[in-house]
């Protein structure tokens, strides 16, 4: 039996541990940090820990199956990788690593607005299924043109992000000063645009600063209602998700805007610290959509067990946030495969040694509240 | 894009760390320290982290206005400076940077009658809006006195502490035997008064210990009761505050004496060392109160998020205490004013990435209880 | 009075550390570690500080007697030692030295399907009370030809293992690509079996790895259904616990399917980590069987107190895990029993100090849970 | 202002911190060691955290006293010094020391059965209020005898502890191999009494190892019951507690034997780890009795806080143990007089600050339970 060490850490704390030695403090601190104190960032963790399992036996489970459709793509498994910018800042290889990396196991990957690579490189990158995630920009033209980018290049589903409208209070980033936009990191998808470079005086070429200073103001955009959702169903015929819901009211309202289905997520606690862990937010919502719109969950995951919890709540899916990046550091596509092979493999176990086959399987029943 | 690093830490708790650094031991304990075990102190933040914010999306916040009218004083936001004494132990500039601090961004400063500039030199500093903190002396002339200088330098409200008739069990003082006051630090309003240096048998200048020794007889002040309020509100026309309440039926009795606001609060957990929490202490009063009296709150509020956490929960306002000091002792006046801009705007974004635009839109239906 | 300082720490945080300290890196992560984060090991201790026992005073205890009848066999106390597997790896002598260490004190010890040393040996070392764990292979023939092995060995009951049909996820073994079985640890019962042998194309003398391979066949079984036990049930007259059962439903459908007895356990934290804490599954169990079979508990188990708490909640007897091994590395045979003494010597400690006398009179009324 | 910089730490963390330093290990394992993993004295300071304090302003409190009347003997405030055995261990001066400290404060100190310096010896030492504890030896001629000593050397009440008739299971004492007994420290007041003499075969000063062996055998007594009692009562015109009643049908038992108080108690957590927290069993127990016996406590209480806390919960007096022996080890006499004045000064300022005069004034509705 030859030795098969793993090239990275199959432990989620170790990996991070070596993806933070990895990183220049900047970069750690953005990947890393959060908003505040970090104290939902925390919070989405803890949420986890207090619901307990509690498996049945002697059931046939050699027959697993952990195939779902959500958002109208058709999944190996609950799991996808939540979008998350800039990640050039924490490997070169960037959003191109991922791609890869999610398209060996064919999990979705949510690429962002403000992807280091444009969407089209990215989505040529591998051929997994993709979701764009948009920031909503001030300029509604703009916001188009992004829609029929994302579609002409085959992504499947749109997610659109609505809890950083501003910008989240994190003391890490101010303190160093270090905003990647600022310095034009996580902007191509804007300066590749015909609508925002047609908004330049200048080809961002000649003129960078001008081509930033337009990204922030189409990117801060707080003035954003409910009714504004009809001009992006009228543009595209991508299933559309709302990322950000916290409130079951907000669930609801995406329903009567004809939304597919909405995201439970606090943006992994770096936008309100002190807002409700995601987990702890999801009850409600399932409950109060009743099956009619799909939910998914991010923020807090960190493991298979996780999943089946957030599962057996009632997401239709869970997106995985930080530990791919702590993957993507670590290792580059590599690091990222093996945080999504033990993803995967845990969440196989944790089903079938639960005495469960499907996700459809994982009910509220299968889980008790940790006593005090 | 030139480097933009703040001259002092955005994260409270590294700025407090430098703080310590700078803080001769006895200084340290004195801002750093509180009653007994300090378990009240460690209570007070404990409690905010009980609440958690539930956002609100797609709301329109592009327009948020959070000024606040309370004690009669406009306020650019719902937060003061609450009043702590002594302040050159923590830096030269004393209360004269604060001031110029709050003056700076607008919020009211509370002076204590421990100032160690005297409240007219306070005044004086920066034009601000300011509030005089009263330590009720023994002798009524010598509070008629001060009541009548501090209209006459410009105060707008009176804030009387109810909870300091006795000194607090502070071990780390005691061990240090260190009192500022028994070394003449945080008596000038009192050695400026005419009241009271005609208590003395010689000037202050002349004999310094009679000074202490008169200035200690007029603090402990255990006999005060609620009627010697009626005292208090025939010597001034301005909006009276108790400060010290935690008890409901304590906030009924101000009512009933004609009491314009309380403010909840434990004294930091300086006083009582066991206390209740004061955020905990707060649904209890704002029920009591049914909006009769403003209600302000203080102890330990660390974050814009905490402000958020107390108006929602009924607060009117809420003043902060020792980060300043912190800001204060790391960097004087820049030091304070970078505590309060870093507060403002975590305190404004969280109101607007919640959903609302103004401080009286913050209900409890906006929190929900940490789970277990 | 000669200085009696005992050889191994008493207290088991500090046999712990010497144990860890003993032991190669892969041994202590075999023994120390869990599946995912580990969390479920921690919650089985937890859940053990949640309860308090009161106890009662000025009733006659001096004629205590603990001994109870479980499975059939008597036992000078609730206590045994629960299965573990591939002991070698702790300590040269493994299984066996922990046999002579259970019979010197009398209490019954499961020997493990995976057990270094042959079954036949194990019972052959010490002739104190044995117990078979049976982890069902594939094969039924073998399954057959392993209870009458064990019967024919003087077993005196059998212990069903359920939760452990595929492997936990534990990320320090995989870190570590170290597996015991693949080395053709703890495959000993299975290459000195007739059947198994009938199994292989060669002996596995000669061909150690297609051994291990068939092994590894026979090892991960997830087909197993209620409907398999009458196939049990029907091979031996030995009585019958199944382990791993967690969910009342599955301790009413071991009544059904005629099992004496049921183990409440989640293996130590081992197979599904964020499964509920094994202490906290036991009282809806006691309830759902009324008495009807026999209830016996695992994981978590640190002390004679411990014993205490799942006896007053309606486990007839405790089995304890890791602690021995502890014991087994820190100084073998003599590690072993110095643990099982002291466990003993609580237990009876706490028993009388509590105004009890025998294993029968605790009762739920003998605990308080824990405030808060 | 001299320098008043007190001999000894204020705090009692760090006053902890310098009696660690100063004793042997085996001696500070005596003092800081519980039972078991010493999870019940690590609850006990925890049940004290879990109650808050709702203060009252604005009550004239400049009149407070504190005196209460207790077993008979009146005592200057609710608090007095729990028995603790061969002090000596702690300091050479033992409870000669102690009972000088205790005197000058005028608090009662119970004095144990075990302690170093005969009883008599230690009734001498200074004239401060003394109760004799009494562990019931097996010999009834040899508990008269000492209760007749204790009465005739002046003291006023007697304490019998019912909790430690055997021995607790405590680690680290056994890994050291060290019991004070087994080398004649603490049995004094064994080997000068005239009755236990009459036992042995030759006087303890020729054959000392034979009078520990008696003095073992008589201090192992499991066989107590209530009906014992009777014994004692028909012996002493004294007041009688029971000491380390924990549970409410106890205490009933208690009046029904003419028992003149208890005391709830754990033995500051050194017989029964995982038993409850003092103050948890507290109220349950002054509920059954109902104002008709007194009700004292100890183990936990670690401030003055703390005291306020038992008392408003229904305690009329409570006994500190741990705190005065640090003090003891720091500086003999000195050092626990520096523990008494710090305890009573924090006492008699919360009451007040808390809006109190005196301890009767302390009611339940003082309280609130700390959330979650």
């Amino acid at each position: 039996m030859a030795d098969e060490r793993p090239a990275h850490p199959v432990a989620l704390p170790e990996l991070a541990a070596v993806a933070l030695e990895q990183l220049e403090t900047e970069a750690a601190d953005y990947v890393f940090g959060a908003a505040g104190a970090e104290e939902t960032m925390r919070a989405n963790e803890e949420a986890f820990r207090r619901w307990r399992i509690v498996p049945r036996m002697l059931r046939d489970v050699s027959a697993r199956d952990l195939r779902v459709s959500v958002l109208g793509t058709e999944m190996p498994a609950p799991l996808g990788l939540a979008p998350t910018g800039a990640q050039t800042i924490v490997h070169p290889d960037g959003e191109l690593a991922t791609a890869r990396a999610a398209a060996a196991v064919g999990l979705p990957m949510a690429v962002s607005t403000v992807s280091d690579h444009p969407l089209e490189d990215v989505a040529a990158a591998a051929d997994g299924p993709k979701w764009f995630q948009l920031y909503w920009p001030v300029n509604r033209e703009l916001a188009a043109s992004l829609l029929a980018r994302a579609e002409s290049a085959g992504y499947r589903a749109l997610i659109v992000t609505l809890d950083a409208f501003l910008p989240g209070w994190k003391p890490r980033d101010l303190a160093s000063a270090w905003q990647p936009f600022l310095k034009g990191i996580g902007i191509s998808n804007y300066t590749s645009d015909p609508v925002f470079r047609s908004l330049l005086e200048k080809p961002p070429e000649e003129d960078p600063l001008a081509a930033i200073g337009q990204f922030v103001m189409q990117f801060t955009n707080p003035r954003l209602t409910w009714d504004d959702l009809d001009f992006l169903r009228s543009h595209t015929t991508l299933p559309i998700a709302l990322k950000g819901i916290l409130h079951p009211d907000d669930a609801r309202l995406a329903r009567e805007h004809g939304i597919d289905a909405v995201i439970v997520s606090n943006h992994g606690g770096r936008q309100v610290d002190g807002a409700i862990a995601s987990l702890d937010a999801l009850p409600a919502i399932v409950d109060a959509l009743g099956g009619d719109l799909q939910v998914l969950l991010d923020s807090g995951v960190r493991s298979g067990a996780d999943v089946v919890k957030a599962l057996a709540l009632g997401a239709d899916a869970v997106l995985l946030g930080r530990p791919y990046l702590w993957g993507l550091a670590a290792g580059g596509e590599a690091g990222v495969l093996a945080v999504l092979r033990g993803m995967l493999a845990e969440l196989d176990l944790t089903i079938g040694l639960s005495g469960h086959t499907r996700p459809a399987e994982l009910q509220p029943s299968l889980l008790r509240h940790a006593p005090g």
